[in-house]
């Protein structure tokens, strides 16, 4: 399994080989690979390759170990156990087909793991051709001038197989030569945005600029942002959705500027086991070593971390905040774009 | 003139002597000093030094000149222009009492920024008297568990001549013995909450989390903040306030979550000139560099700037931004606490 190792972007651009279950297992876990749909792919792969190294022991009680230790690598993010499930559930499936010999099973394991990739760059395609619309009628009342669309975090390429949730429909309005402008919260602790998504825009040619976290407010209490759109780790059945902390604060300013936020995610991403995302979702509290110290490229052209506060200062990090479904003004997923309400999600996924 | 470099905080600490009044405009542009009373002082100081230089040419024209210098080095900073209209006012009243010797002038111009660093000192006082009753009466329903106050930006001690206007109450609470803890937004992109607040509440022994600009909607969803207070760099008659970018941001949430959000500083912040902040503070727009890159000690000691984002991005950079009254539970000035209403202020400002 290739990937692309995220940590050292935007300096250096480092494609690795992961060869085993617990290589997969780290790399989420250190966020070489991160992002929802992304996670998801990586841990059916990682699924794969623990289903072949299950091959050797006691494949079955083996592989629920691997699942369990997967799901925990990252509590938020919903595609991950997602993923995981859908493996188990693909080979438990395979064992009552057949003689449940070794390799059919981890012909199937491959097949899945493929499948899993697969839909999820075309799930990311179509949450593109649905979102774009939105900004085509932006456009219509922009006279030309760009369509400004906030985004924070990274819900990019580089979040899922290919093309992204919240940037599926920056790149389709690119591809349709729509004049399109973001601006990239640098996402504070880890700079998703200023590391990621200011990367993955600047290779695809889209015009941006990156913006503090804190600037969003005032950029819509001035008119210039037209359009927010941001990705989800977790979708609760009414539509709360969990993504990188400070997007509620953006939807807060979003509702008080009478600007649509807007949440691009695929199905993969949501919980119906869930319904109130606050009280529900577990949000991550994470390492404060990612407040306390910010990697950057020195002006000699190392990457360090400088650390931004005095000795001995103590800090706190939780990873994700929820956005109460009541400040999202719709759901983009693959099957089109609904309100963020029991109801209307319902209608979408009548089957769940 | 002595200040405290507060470009070279929390890994040193250093005093520097400015002699002369382009030192004290190059500080406060460059931000040696910053924070809303400390610029009033400094320039009020800078004023005498300019006075000092004057008395050996043409007086009254060179003065005007260093005064409308000054006043566009930072333009949000109300207290800034306030200072240096004061100054001017008392050069213009000790010359119309009488021969107008070049002596008896300076030593009014001393005697003037004395008192606009006195009374700042003073009202920095009175103001923390006025908030700590807010951290009491919280207190009371706490059992004896630590108020918790989140605040953006640095409104403390090194913000002022003394004790500050957001952190003055802080303080207050923890002379009296209270129980008190503070969530300190590192405030990108210049960080002054990692490494002016952090630092500071640290030298008093107040106990604090330092935590990114997006967490505090989070914490406040989960009850985890009684209270939010910020300074301010500028205020209307009606109670709009402007303030480091993102304070709007908390405003916004402590509205949705039903924390008391009040704005604390010293009358000279007043611009009773203005109504609607939103149309009329002008928001300085800073260099970009600032949020392209990060400052801080890398591991070998050294302070260094690392670029967060790829080479060549583009990026936007605006100061301040402004929280409407209506997001404002209250304003705290030396004068008392009232409501962020044109009324309610005229009632504690009836001679404006």
């Amino acid at each position: 399994m290739k990937i692309i190792n995220q940590l050292v972007l935007p300096h250096r651009f480092e494609v690795l080989e992961l060869r085993t279950a617990a290589d997969v297992l780290r790399a989420i876990k250190d966020m070489q690979v991160r992002g929802a749909g992304l996670i998801g792919a990586a841990a059916a792969w990682g699924m794969y390759l623990a289903a072949r190294e299950a091959a050797e022991g006691n494949f079955f009680p083996d592989l629920e170990e691997a699942a369990r230790t997967f799901k925990a690598a990252r509590p938020t993010a919903s595609n991950l156990a997602w993923a995981v499930d859908r493996m188990l559930r693909a080979l438990a499936e395979e064992r009552l087909k057949g003689p449940g010999a070794k390799p059919a099973l981890l012909e199937r394991a491959l097949r899945e793991a493929q499948a899993v990739a697969d839909e999820d760059a075309e799930c990311c395609r179509q949450i593109g051709l649905h979102g774009v619309k939105l900004i085509e009628k932006l456009a219509e009342s922009r006279a030309g001038k760009p369509v400004n669309v906030l985004t924070h975090c990274n819900a990019g390429a580089l979040a899922f197989v290919d093309y992204g949730s919240a940037l599926a429909p920056v790149y389709a309005a690119a591809d349709r030569g729509i004049p399109v402008h973001v601006w990239v919260d640098e996402t504070r602790p880890r700079n998703q945005g200023a590391s990621l998504t200011a990367w993955e825009l600047g290779q695809y040619g889209v015009d941006y600029d990156l913006i503090v976290d804190n600037a969003g407010g005032h950029l819509m209490q001035h008119g210039m942002v037209d359009l927010v759109i941001t990705g989800a780790d977790r979708v609760t059945r009414r539509g709360d959705a969990a993504n990188k902390i400070g997007t509620y604060l953006k939807a807060l300013a979003a509702g008080d500027n009478g600007v649509p936020f807007y949440t691009a995610f695929p199905s993969s991403t949501f919980d119906f086991t869930m319904t109130d995302g606050l009280a529900e979702i577990p949000i991550e509290e994470r390492d404060s070593g990612e407040v306390l110290r910010i990697s950057g490229k020195t002006a000699s052209g190392t990457v360090e971390a400088v650390q931004i506060c005095p000795d001995g200062a103590s800090a706190r990090n939780w990873g994700f905040d929820v956005t109460p479904a009541r400040c999202i003004t719709g759901l983009i997923t693959e099957r089109g774009i609904c309100k963020a309400s029991e109801q209307d999600i319902s209608l979408l996924y009548p089957e769940m």
